[in-house]
């Protein structure tokens, strides 16, 4: 078995390995990632591992820690003695969504020492082998707010942003609420953001209950806090490699998924010299396909070179010897883009003689939630493109965002089109592998004033697919493979 | 290259090959066929291409022949002395049919000794290389009766079976008309069936021009023709190959259809262990995918062993060393049949551990006779099917014929299914590669009377795929490879 069943330390030995055979078995399907998780995160990780034994559900503290839950009030700090406090993260969006939540609230958790629990709502258990190996992740079905979780919104009064408006919350710790509700989707309000300051992190951080729904990927905004910056940089010297590492340790497909991701490599993609990934993420009412994302995923590959052209004029090229072939990974909801794609190359010979295959495991049409088999092809398609030797993404896609930065992979970026129309360029490279930040708070805490925080420190940086997103790229050239 | 470039001495030598690729690059994509032709074929073919070079368009004696039509009457034979006589194969129904019948065209050519002309109708010179080294198969666009070609019919007065109906032939020789119309389509009537009786046969064999309307491989009935029957053993002692090697001399793709199926075939066939054919084609006029087809389908593969069962508990079987892998190639005009057997074979595992890829080169969703890119597509898709190791055909589709012939496959064929049923058994496989002569007469020439012509000889036989059709079989057990 190869060198890197361990993803370089990234995961703990001691796992059972039948029960979930991506996780020691990835390293068969994807090249070693040239980026080494520091020796610091991984005995943060290891010491996580740890925490999550001694506090996962149905442990003697966390069976304490829910009765304050239940009391409803916190004790004064010194009697609560809270040895383990928790981050619930609540079932929330698109899958790919929810799998950069659950690596920012466990990177938050990590900050902060508490245990990440993740609500299962109805696909985490299908899709994710558990991550830690002495306790689960799940948060058990009877825990007490859970019925409340479908109601928690913008507007509901028990979130912090609006007891902070509210003025309910009193700032004297002397009685914390056992819990709060962070309010982090994309439509939170200004006293919601307040979340990402530091004298508001203080403010709850003895409350032993945090319930989180976002649909964020918040961590570019985690660095600009000044209390959590310095551990941040020490577990990730190389910042665009933040989701790199913690998706690569969180998210190990169950096997009925790996059977989908292994088959499928098996049965198209093995064989390839190269592999190309193509993520199609149409933002528009109209079902497609749509002639100007057509017209742009050419553009894009053939202008980059990802995918060579063809010659309209001769008919017939004898490939020459030194010619590769190519398997082209499709993803889309609608079918046309593929089938597009792969009627050029079957008509035409390439200029270069490569041979081009073209292959899309699914075509869903719509978007879809509830139905098992719907999110592991879901889930496959996204860890197979994380897969792929080169990989061009659609700007504003999560599902994206999680194959690149599984993969270790600067993707090509298709631009949102405006009006129907094929943006010019077509595409452009990411300068980083890690997910934008989609709605990030333009706040300076300290001021207490608005500010552009994509100017603030040089690792935190504007977009490239979404120019008020925020995203973490690295600033040491020598670190930029 | 390939020792077998000539297959077996079917090929002339002498053709320019860069003008025609395919004709001496097949050996390199096919398996030797186990099937020789005969020395006797391979003279056959030699002297007919020496008939054909003088005799074909613009040569002397063609334009002399021609003046013949234009009198409208042959001198008395004598006088005549018409070196050159010719078959026009006039176009015709769908291309699978008019690639047999051609075939047909071109052996009765070879047994009256008649020169065969090809009306290239829309796109026979886009899809098909000259057959013959020295002159063209190709009927001159002005020739003297090509504007009535398209309203030659059954009723057509001018048809030879119409004229003997009308007594309108004499029989005597002196005065034979210069052309005779011959209407062997599937509606012919009783007297345009008299064809294949060896009188008529010699009461038109000095007429120098025949233009023939088909859509049958009438090739079986000629073998039940006393006068055809001794050259037709000699020509071929496996009678099972008539049409194998006919078709593996006369279609040749051009270079932009070879380049689609060289394409096709490196990009998704050359890796694969085993390469399985299935070819669906639904005679039904509601539009597809039908779920008695699909059941069939799976019934068929998986009860012949075609195709390895999958697990439908078990969700991933990690694949024993032994695996191996199979690219199923499925045509169809529809493209739910390929989706659905490709969505098994991604969601479950086989319970070899095979890995199964499916394929499929296009999706036309409904038959079309002139546009380019289908028919090319068409004939590309044929010449694929016969590529493959173990095919799986559709009951009364010719398009299968000459996918099974040209491959030397005996196919399993799926039965015809009725009243919306799978048939049980779901499919049978054939004894013979030969395609099935689906309108023949029922007629004992010499004895003038109905007759069971399936089971006169024991060479000539009914057709599995439909009980009133006839084809060639093997007889002797040794030659059935
Ligand atoms: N199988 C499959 N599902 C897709 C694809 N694109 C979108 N979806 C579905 O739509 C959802 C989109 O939500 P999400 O994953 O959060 O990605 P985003 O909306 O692009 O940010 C996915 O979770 C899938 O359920 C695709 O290419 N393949
Ligand atoms: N490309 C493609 N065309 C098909 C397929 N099946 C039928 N067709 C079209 O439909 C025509 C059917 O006529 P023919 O070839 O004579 O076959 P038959 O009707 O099955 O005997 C073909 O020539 C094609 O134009 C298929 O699987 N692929």
């Amino acid at each position: 078995m190869s060198k890197d069943k361990f993803l370089g330390g990234l995961l703990a030995h001691g796992h059972h390995e039948g029960s979930c055979l991506s996780r020691y078995q990835s390293s068969l399907y994807r090249k070693t990632s040239p980026y080494k998780p520091s020796s610091y995160l991984i005995s943060k990780l290891r010491s996580y591992e740890e925490l999550h034994k001694r506090c996962g559900p149905y442990t003697e503290s966390y069976n304490r820690t829910l009765k304050q839950l239940q009391l409803g009030q916190t004790q004064s700090i010194s009697s609560a003695n809270s040895e383990c406090k928790y981050v619930v993260w609540v079932s929330f969006s698109g899958l790919g969504n929810k799998i950069l939540t659950i690596a920012s609230a466990f990177l938050y958790a990590i900050l902060t020492n508490r245990v990440l629990l993740v609500d299962p709502g109805k696909e985490i258990h299908d899709l994710f082998c558990e991550p830690f190996p002495d306790n689960s992740w799940l948060l058990p079905n009877n825990f007490p707010l859970k019925s409340k979780f479908d109601l928690y919104e913008q507007k509901s009064p028990d979130s912090y942003g609006n007891m902070l408006k509210n003025n309910i919350l009193s700032t004297s710790s002397e009685s914390l609420p056992s819990f709060l509700y962070l309010h982090l989707a994309h439509d939170y309000k200004d006293h919601d953001k307040l979340f990402f300051c530091d004298q508001h992190q203080k403010s709850f951080s003895e409350v032993p209950w945090l319930i989180m729904k976002t649909d964020n990927y918040f961590v570019p905004s985690l660095f600009l806090s000044p209390s959590f910056e310095p551990e941040l940089i020490r577990l990730f010297p190389n910042k665009s490699t933040v989701f790199h590492h913690l998706g690569r340790y969180l998210f190990h497909p169950t096997n009925h998924v790996w059977g989908l991701i292994t088959r499928y490599y098996k049965a198209y993609l093995e064989k390839a010299d190269e592999r190309i990934g193509i993520q199609i993420r149409v933002f528009e009412i109209e079902a497609g396909p749509h002639k100007h994302v057509m017209d742009q995923i050419l553009a894009c590959t053939l202008q980059q070179k990802v995918l060579p052209e063809v010659d309209k004029q001769k008919t017939f090229i004898p490939p020459p010897r030194t010619s590769s072939t190519k398997a082209v990974l499709m993803t889309s909801l609608s079918f046309g883009y593929f089938d597009n794609l792969r009627t050029i190359y079957w008509e035409h010979p390439t200029i270069t003689g490569d041979v081009i295959g073209v292959y899309q495991p699914s075509h869903e049409e719509y978007q879809q939630t509830d139905k098992k088999s719907h999110n592991r092809k879901a889930w496959a398609e996204m860890y197979l493109l994380s897969l792929t030797d080169v990989l061009v993404t659609s700007a504003w896609s999560t599902f994206g965002y999680v194959a690149q930065g599984l993969g270790g992979l600067k993707p090509w970026i298709l631009y949102k089109p405006e009006n129907h129309t094929t943006p010019n360029p077509a595409c452009g490279r990411a300068k980083s592998m890690e997910p934008c930040f989609h709605a990030p708070p333009f706040y300076d805490c300290k001021r207490k004033t608005g500010a552009d925080t994509g100017n603030l420190v040089p690792h935190v940086r504007h977009c490239e697919d979404m120019s008020w997103g925020l995203t973490l790229v690295d600033t040491d050239s020598n670190n930029d493979l």
